[in-house]
């Protein structure tokens, strides 16, 4: 835990750097692994499944009664739960949607844009200790209202070349019925490539390790977009003299427990508020099961006394938080001065797992402080809006002039002659 | 030009590729350009003129009298139509900005988005033999409508070191005072780095050669975002047995004149249309100044004579095309049907040319198949949309089980504990 107090404006481009971990250079492995997976299609994703998961995978489609099974094996209480958040997401996303709206440019030109979805998908949820089902709702839902033709999803088996139960149910609620068991790096390049069972896909979603962030980058040469770059999770939380120490403290950790490179940071113009947030997070964290890597994260992270809201602000800004919360009482006074964050959180009841589960808002959100250039998952990301245009004679007669004067500056008289050989 | 009579739909995936061009390796030179430009700064810039651009230039900030003097050296004719074109591209980008819409999603738990401007944007604009002062408007206009605090612009200079004035005068009208004259990769560069004269920005946008799209790729490796990845442009035109040939040769040229490797396809139902269109562009090429570029880009271009209207738009949507010109009597019925393409082009008037300089659509597009997965360029593309949420203590307790429930299956503690200490 790195402790400022009052840091100068200067030093602030220092602290907000995120720590850079040491990377391996994986970037052979990877086009071995898409070669592998190009030329050897299922073949090489079950021997991947073997070698890299050590899982007896015979086919990597996951079977339907195995679909429909998993329903079995989850308590009520998660289902009531799962179904409860896919409505919250599906009326927030389906509110995304525009109405389309044609604008008079010139008299006679009409112009407007529609919506498309992108027709194939492929969502990505990593398997490993925290079987991420949450996301399989922030994908499959907003994939699902923009009308996306087919949705497939890979996810890693386990050693026993099963799917996680609560990953196949949340699929199913979302009427997801194309599951494949590949994980890693050689999913990535299942859903990019193609292979006998699994379609090739034009976007790629969801998070994964850096095999899966590099294999996802690599995937973009062969014409799939994706999601966006992703790095690891971070919360920013600003507090006032009025927040309450201890929610603090928990939402510090429950985010610093997603992994050892996690990072956390406390803003807080309170120096009581301060101190008993430290402590409050040095007591919280003997509890928790994953306390081993949220203490990892910690000590990447820094607890800052700043002199005002504004600046805390400032900072903010500067730093591009994945998460903000502003645990404050004016938070109202302060939202126009937020320029970059993924997600904000409001006052001291909204607790980021509010958005990470169930309040509506999507959790697939900018990390890295890639917050000053991309948004988060929403409707938008998939569909492509089409820009179209009607002229009528009248209309091009109206803008004709303008059309051939500038494509003649500019030495395009093909795009003159478009105009002129129609108003002859 | 290659001509293809009722082709059956398995050849139609052949049909739809794209001509592959040798690209040199440039890799390599890129990082080096890089290198030189992160090490150098302002100093490798002005020597990359002189040596890419044969260019002395002293600085190569565009000092404010050589940018307000641009304005004496166009006629009033073309400032005319700037404006013009400035005007339309203005009220359909601002009719894209979205009303903040709160949705609550449970009671007690209110959610929505605010628009926030990319703070720094960057603008390339190529040089040569076409000066792309619409582009300057395409980018320029929704910027500044998003807000965007920073806009610059990098150019090349010609070998007088001087800026195109139309350049200049559209960059003018937009409120753009910061104008660089660097092109090619090294300019990428030092939008991506920074240099003592070039602000760094977040998003890089604008056209160019091999070397500047390989340039902006490279360039994501910063935390930089692109507008799009690219490729030579191209036009599909759908005509059926109303459409006019002399119009639709036209608007095929004018999609050939922009280079060797832009490629247009023509798909009609009718064989006289058909025949007519294939004479008309074979005489309205002879005209062209450019006749040598469009000549190779038909070369590479298809002919389709298809069986139906059904048929044409399914080939189109398998094509993608980056432009979409449907020069048919019923084109409102297959508007729905229109699935992957950048822009639409209805009925015999709306000539792509009228989009690409002053109707008001944006002519930035995706292209190679890219619309697909993209969409073009619009005022989304220079804002992110950050999610809020505010949960009151009611809306906590309405959900807060939900988010225990998932919490625990996911494994992650902490985050259930953020809503138990809360609710304790």
């Amino acid at each position: 835990m790195k402790i400022y107090r009052y840091p100068t404006k200067e030093t602030w481009a220092d602290l907000v750097q995120r720590p850079v971990f040491e990377r391996e250079e994986i970037s052979g492995l990877i086009s071995e692994i898409f070669n592998e997976v190009e030329n050897n299609g299922d073949k090489a994703l079950i021997a991947f499944n073997k070698k890299f998961d050590k899982a007896e995978t015979k086919s990597i489609s996951v079977p339907e009664n195995e679909i429909d099974n998993a329903e079995n094996e989850l308590s009520n209480e998660l289902k009531l739960a799962i179904q409860e958040a896919k409505e919250n997401i599906y009326k927030f996303h389906v509110s995304q949607n525009t109405e389309v709206q044609k604008i008079e440019t010139t008299k006679g030109v009409v112009c407007w844009r529609e919506n498309r979805a992108v027709e194939k998908v492929g969502i990505y949820i990593p398997g490993g200790t925290a079987p991420l089902f949450s996301t399989v709702l922030m994908l499959a839902v907003p994939a699902n209202i923009a009308g996306c033709k087919e949705i497939i999803l890979c996810t890693p088996p386990d050693q026993n070349g099963a799917v996680n139960p609560a990953i196949l149910y949340a699929a199913k609620v979302c009427g997801i019925s194309k599951i494949f068991k590949t994980g890693g790096a050689q999913a990535i390049a299942a859903m990019a490539l193609g292979t006998e069972s699994i379609p090739k896909v034009y976007k790629i979603f969801g998070p994964g390790n850096q095999f899966v962030v590099a294999a996802k980058e690599y995937a973009q040469r062969f014409g799939v977009a994706i999601d966006m770059p992703a790095g690891p999770s971070e919360v920013l939380v600003i507090a006032d003299e009025q927040a309450i120490p201890e929610f603090c403290a928990a939402d510090l950790l429950s985010q610093a427990e997603h992994g050892s490179d996690s990072q956390v940071i406390f803003l807080t113009t309170d120096l009581k508020v301060f101190n008993e947030t430290v402590g409050s997070v040095e007591q919280q964290i003997r509890d928790l099961p994953r306390n081993e890597m949220a203490g990892n994260a910690l000590e990447n992270s820094s607890f800052i006394v700043l002199n005002s809201l504004e600046d805390a602000i400032e900072f903010s800004n500067l730093y591009a938080p994945e998460h903000l919360i502003l645990a404050i009482r004016e938070f109202e006074k302060y939202i126009p001065y937020i320029q970059n964050a993924g997600s904000v959180f409001l006052g001291n009841y909204s607790c980021e797992s509010a958005g990470d589960y169930a309040s509506g808002t999507n959790h697939t959100l900018p990390t890295n402080a890639y917050a000053k250039n991309y948004s988060g998952v929403s409707l938008d990301s998939f569909v492509k809006k089409i820009t179209f245009q009607y002229l009528s004679r009248e209309g091009l007669q109206n803008l004709g002039k303008a059309i051939e004067v500038m494509a003649e500056a500019e030495g395009l008289f093909a795009h003159k002659n478009a105009v002129s050989i129609r108003l002859k």
